[in-house]
């Protein structure tokens, strides 16, 4: 298989948990093989949780010991421990791809970087090099073992998985989601699909911040939770010349949750992942807010409000199929 | 790796041929080792070329016999022939994932269902049954070689796959192609990105007849040929009341194609595989007729006409990146 090909499945791989893993990179990791043959492709998927080397790791372990007993393991201290004590050199002639440097420092789960050093494979693939100074040297630590390490393919593509991730890290990520249908248009009724609107819950459950505009509030009367995932509920900042609300609308009564009302932008200071969901007055708002823009596309026509009236051009960073629906992930040139 | 992986791969693969295989139907081909390690990935790419199985066992025999002799053969019979001299029971506990049945019959190429049998993998997966009773047969035949047939995996994806062939097969395909911004708009300027336009070229050049509206034909003096991929020119109906046209617009000074002016539809009567290119008057001329849509979406904004104002529900079939834009194979529903 072609090394393009293999990174490629990583990167498709890590953007299906895109703005979910806050506060950890999206990440993916293919394994290959002697004679480049793909033994796993996975990603990180939430914080927390094992990072994608070794998700990917596990599965190639599995395939090619063919011992079961590590299957049960999903907590990445002991997927790690157990690589350890059993691989046997296992991994000697396989080659990693991953799209970020594996980490070198000990977080909320142990070093990549370490366990690659040790299960020593004869080569990794870096797309790219890791943007926190506090994780970084893994590169440098895997050559210093021996291990190949090649650096920079797909490394635009990669830079564009990582794009939140470095957004957050400098201060804040925000991103601007909305619905619409093939035409453009916004209203008449629920435009996305249920898995749409599960994947924006599951967003809502990782962002620190939800903005929102104020006549949404009062003409929608939502809840504003991650209810579809068993989610927390985020901080609230209803963007609103006035604020005077029916304090019964649901968003209000959410226990444990800020809500703010604001004519500014500004008052997002302080939270560093920023979900923002809106309309055409929104959008029209968070222009130049926005980091990126991520638009769930139902295959439909009909309604008659575009989302914007105004001309833009945008960078497709990466596109996938949600359910019935289309999801995009935009950059604003 | 996951069976369901394998086949989205292969169907993956499949796509990326969509509408330029004609007469054959677009195919994707995964082959895996024992242990379920992918080997290789690959797609039908034009009739008379090599079907999908023959590039997977070619690129999976390099990769596990480090045979490189094979490595320049790209006729099909060459490819075939040296498989059959050369395999040496390698490929014994391998499994095919292939988007449809074998092929049983020797038409441009030989029977990939008796290259298939006489090289022996374990198994062979079926995503969906060869409609064409001429072609099939060939899962029968590999069982009753003793090679283990499952059927159906992923069945209703790999039938939007097969959906233009089983048209053709039946008496014509109808695809109506259109390029638009991410705000429905498809006017002010050149909408879709070098890349979308020569995948048209490409559907033109394998196409028998072009169906044009005749406004087109008077504002964009178009010439209608498949230049960007130096391919052959179709000939062209244009759907138009009138039959005035100034002649020395170039689509009419191109040798060897037939053009029609007609107010009826029904004039594509005995042309199999029709491609129709249009804008919102078009969409609405041939709603009924065409089988399946085309999207290329510019990721941008700022046009004022939209592709149609009408009330339409779609099942996104595929979405591909292509170029800067998006490619959407949908089927109206």
């Amino acid at each position: 298989m072609q090394p393009e090909f293999a990174m490629q499945l990583a990167l498709d791989a890590a953007w299906r948990y895109q703005g979910v893993t806050y506060p950890n990179p999206a990440v993916g990791c293919t394994v290959c093989g002697p004679r480049g043959e793909i033994l796993a492709v996975a990603a990180h998927k939430r914080a927390g949780g094992p990072h994608a080397e070794v998700w990917a790791l596990k599965e190639a372990y599995s395939l090619l010991s063919g011992d079961a007993a590590i299957e049960p393991l999903v907590d990445s201290a002991a997927i790690h421990d157990y690589l350890r004590r059993h691989h046997g050199g296992i991994f000697r002639d396989c080659t990693l791809y991953v799209t970020l440097e594996p980490c070198s420092h000990h977080g909320k789960t142990p070093s990549c970087a370490l366990l690659i050093r040790e299960l020593h494979p004869e080569k990794v693939v870096i797309a790219h090099e890791d943007p926190n100074a506090e994780a970084a040297g893994g590169a440098a630590l895997l050559e210093a073992a021996g291990i190949v390490v090649e650096r920079g393919l797909l490394r635009d593509a990669a830079a564009d998985l990582l794009l939140p991730f470095v957004c957050w890290q400098k201060e804040r990520f925000v991103v601007f989601k909305w619905a619409q249908r093939l035409d453009g248009s916004v209203d008449g009724g629920t435009v996305s699909s249920d898995a749409s609107r599960s994947y924006v819950h599951a967003m809502r459950d990782r962002c620190d911040l939800l903005v929102i505009g104020g006549n949404t509030v009062r003409e929608d009367r939502p809840t504003l939770d991650a209810r579809l995932v068993g989610g927390k509920s985020p901080d609230v900042l209803i963007y609103s010349r006035s604020d005077r609300f029916d304090r019964t609308i649901p968003l209000f009564t959410v226990e444990g949750r800020r809500v703010m009302v604001s004519d500014s932008l500004a008052d997002i200071a302080g939270y560093r992942n920023v979900l923002v969901e809106g309309g055409p007055g929104m959008f029209e708002a968070c222009r130049e807010l926005a980091d990126c823009h991520l638009a769930f596309v139902a295959p439909a026509t009909g309604g008659t409000i575009p989302f914007t009236k105004s001309d833009e051009r945008f960078r497709l960073m990466h596109t996938a199929a949600l359910g019935s629906d289309l999801m995009l992930w935009l950059k604003r040139e």
